[in-house]
């Protein structure tokens, strides 16, 4: 690859299925992607030389990566500690305890590696250049197998006092709900995919009506979110019922988040949010009954915009944070 | 009052009940207070007038408050627009809804005034002078007739989008609990004084055997969460229950703010908060049954130390903020 007139970097999403890496410019452009396995690459040794093929892949010198990109940013799905670079344990890959990420891609790759949380990544993405560019104050949702937080505070991620705030999914909407690791009634129990799913299936078994089984055959077993929306949207009674309770799941512990930190705005993406209308129209009715309208007039939700690309296009701007330009920084010129 | 070396400023805690008005040094000492009853004062003339003869109380002279005083802060029990000095609505205190605060007092006294809600006032009093002091990134929150908090970030108070932001007792605890105008199934539901009580009176009622009919004399109407805090650690199973329910309900509530912003403290006032041990030592205990370990770990739950000074202090220390000290603002002094 050539030496441009902009600055690239590479921005890694690190998924529980797959591992996309794209080179990304400074405008929020996708130049080149591409994505490996994550189960083909399961320790870090077998994760470094998967991030080197991909790099070649996508056209960039392993021995001249400094003069071609600015860094790696890398968002990962679990606990960080953004500060030092170091991954406490990933949620759904096994094999990632304990790991300095940061550090080990540096050594491997010879340039700045910035990892932080993949929900984290997605929200710098959207707050850069995606549905939260306006906002100043913004708490940015996915909502997808499970539910992930991040929090914009005047204008920057805002990552607690160990780097793990913005975990919306464990708020709890039920001081006696279902117990888990991380407390009772957490809000992942009720809303992640494969609950909506378990909530669909077992309301159909108990006999209820529902164009559901005919969308799929009489095969429950595939039964995914958007087929339930496109249900909803052809007006399935079921449907509905199930997104209506999503929604006031959401909008639950959207209701105690804006009471809380009072954003401008709550910018949902994941799978579940792409179902569109059929999930936001209930969201924020029911936001607005859950809140006085002190806090209800003052605040939207919207969908996400950048989609899939989300996660590479934040990434790679941790690194080019984590790698002032060089206008910002006039002390590190000569002139 | 003598010009001294040090600046002072005249804090006012506007509460349901009483007004109460200090001298407060910049080092945090009082050096005078004075206080009149809320309902003597109800409108926004009558309420100045009291102010101005308690500040003849506390030894200023109205005609030259400039040379004795920075400035005038004031925390009061209600929706506040800090920026703006602007006072949406008073909670319990009918009158005050839609006024300009701090242009009124500013224009009566001729000083710098900056109103802003109460718990926001204690939260600055006990993270500048009390249990706060040692913290970034912490929640303060008073637990009385009301619950109330304000959040300390970054080493700032955080007031969110449009400064209302820290009211942890809307926080829902129960998507389907007691509905109010705030929402459904707010902690202020189940933990406010008077919720406290009724749930008391209604299990003796029930006959549940207490040592709290002795201790008030057969008087359930003189019942208070003192004396039941009393009970408590006299060993009484009813009170201890009691407590045992207002910590797990203070306890999901601490630990959804937890996952969302991952403070390293939380500091809670006010009269409930005053019972001591019989609220703590549940309240710490089932918080950590409800968060991961890798948050449970990193946060600590304290008592707030400046008691019902805090809101005085905080209030003054508004002031202080509003006129910054010479020190700090060289481009205003001339050399």
């Amino acid at each position: 690859m050539e030496t441009t007139g902009y600055r690239r970097a590479v921005g890694i999403d690190f998924g529980g299925t797959s591992v996309k890496a794209a080179v990304v410019a400074e405008d929020g452009r996708i130049e080149a992607q591409t994505s490996f396995d994550t189960a083909t690459a399961p320790s870090g040794a077998a994760w470094l030389d998967a991030v080197a093929a991909a790099l070649e892949r996508l056209g960039l010198n392993p021995s001249s990566l400094k003069d071609e990109i600015e860094g790696i940013g890398i968002g990962v799905p679990g606990f960080v500690d953004f500060e030092r670079g170091f991954v406490h344990d990933l949620t759904n890959v096994p094999g990632w305890k304990a790991v300095w990420l940061n550090r080990l891609v540096e050594e491997r790759f010879g340039i700045p590696a910035r990892a932080d949380n993949d929900v984290n990544a997605m929200a710098l993405g959207e707050s850069t250049f995606g549905a939260g560019r306006h906002y100043r104050h913004a708490v940015f949702v996915t909502v997808g197998t499970g539910v992930g937080g991040a929090l914009l505070i005047n204008g920057q991620l805002y990552r607690g006092a160990h780097s793990m705030a913005g975990e919306i999914g464990h708020l709890s909407i039920d001081l006696n709900g279902p117990t888990s690791p991380e407390g009772r009634g957490g809000l992942e129990q009720y809303v992640g995919n494969r609950r909506l799913i378990a909530r669909t299936v077992s309301l159909i078994r108990e006999g209820r009506a529902s164009i559901l089984c005919e969308l799929v055959e009489g095969n429950l077993d595939a039964l995914t979110p958007r087929i339930i929306a496109q249900a909803a949207r052809q007006g399935d009674a079921l449907s509905r019922e199930i997104f209506e309770f999503a929604a006031d799941c959401l909008a639950t512990a959207f209701a105690s988040t804006a009471y809380l930190i009072q954003p401008e705005a709550f910018i949902v993406g994941g799978g579940v949010a792409r179902s569109g209308e059929v999930l936001f129209e209930p969201l924020r009715a029911r936001l607005r009954q859950r809140l006085s309208p002190h806090f209800a007039d003052r605040i939207v939700v919207k969908p996400a915009q950048l989609g899939h690309n989300a996660g590479v296009v934040g990434a790679a701007i941790l690194a080019f944070q984590s790698h002032p330009a060089p206008e910002a920084t006039p002390t590190e010129q000569p002139h």
